[in-house]
């Protein structure tokens, strides 16, 4: 019989999962930032851009942390958003609302990794991981950070286009 | 040449794609509450399944404000989350850590919902559509507020497999 799994297997898991999905936004952010009208969003989606560099590294060193090799696995969740986000971009290319999509892609994006950084951080600290929690903190709030930037980009937009 | 997209556009793809996804939430949460082992986490999602119901009659009630059919339109980044959690629920079944992976895969699915309902919200201010912001609102207050129910579950569920 196999040996039961346990919160290390379920958290090395999670950590594939969002190693994975950190690496396609680092992919997708490059096209995010082209395709932005605004000044403010295309330095925006830049800046998040070098964090996400950052916080994919700060993931191989929990990996390292786990002497476990630093490996993804395919993250649906992220493929689909960032699909949605693509869709978005193709649809409302050169209309004034490209920018406004944008940010609402951005968001998801956002919040997938908020819920999953939230989750790891929890975890840690059940498995007294504390040089980890620290890491999934620091990186938890760069990204809540991130999203209320985006919130305030959106309304500035809207308030732009309104004008 | 086809006419300009505009943030009306914007809104009703994204209210049509929140509609997709609350029915498929609607499906997921019975699997879910199925799952749980714990009394509590069972009791959560059945009760953030009545939630649920009404957060779809909500979105048909904007609809209707806005003169327009209620057709959900494919949600992929709804799929992948799902899709994830199915598989926590297939690979930890049986395990002391399945209630800690569904927490964890709920609140991914919350954390869409709450950028979602957060752009709606936003947007049907820039609209002036008030009566669909309110909605709007009152079901993102739920939506956040189920999170960190999730969030306390996850960490009382921790603390009871701990002891």
């Amino acid at each position: 019989m196999a040996q039961e799994k346990t919160l290390d297997d379920l958290f090395l898991d999670t950590l594939k999962d969002i190693y994975y999905a950190e690496r396609q936004i680092v992919k997708a952010l490059p096209k995010m930032a082209k395709a932005a009208e605004s000044a403010a969003l295309k330095a925006g989606f830049e800046h998040h851009l070098r964090e996400s560099e950052v916080h994919v590294e700060r993931l191989e060193q929990v990996f390292e942390m786990l002497g476990k090799p630093a490996r993804g696995k395919t993250c649906d969740a992220i493929l689909g958003i960032l699909e949605e986000g693509k869709t978005i971009m193709d649809e409302y290319k050169g209309t004034p609302v490209l920018d406004a999509g944008l940010v609402a892609a951005a968001q998801a994006v956002e919040h997938y990794e908020i819920a999953r950084y939230g989750t790891l951080k929890a975890w840690a600290k059940d498995l007294g991981l504390n040089d980890a929690m620290k890491l999934f903190d620091t990186t938890l709030s760069e990204e809540v950070a991130t999203d209320e930037k985006l919130s305030q980009l959106g309304v500035t937009e809207a308030n732009r286009k309104a004008a």
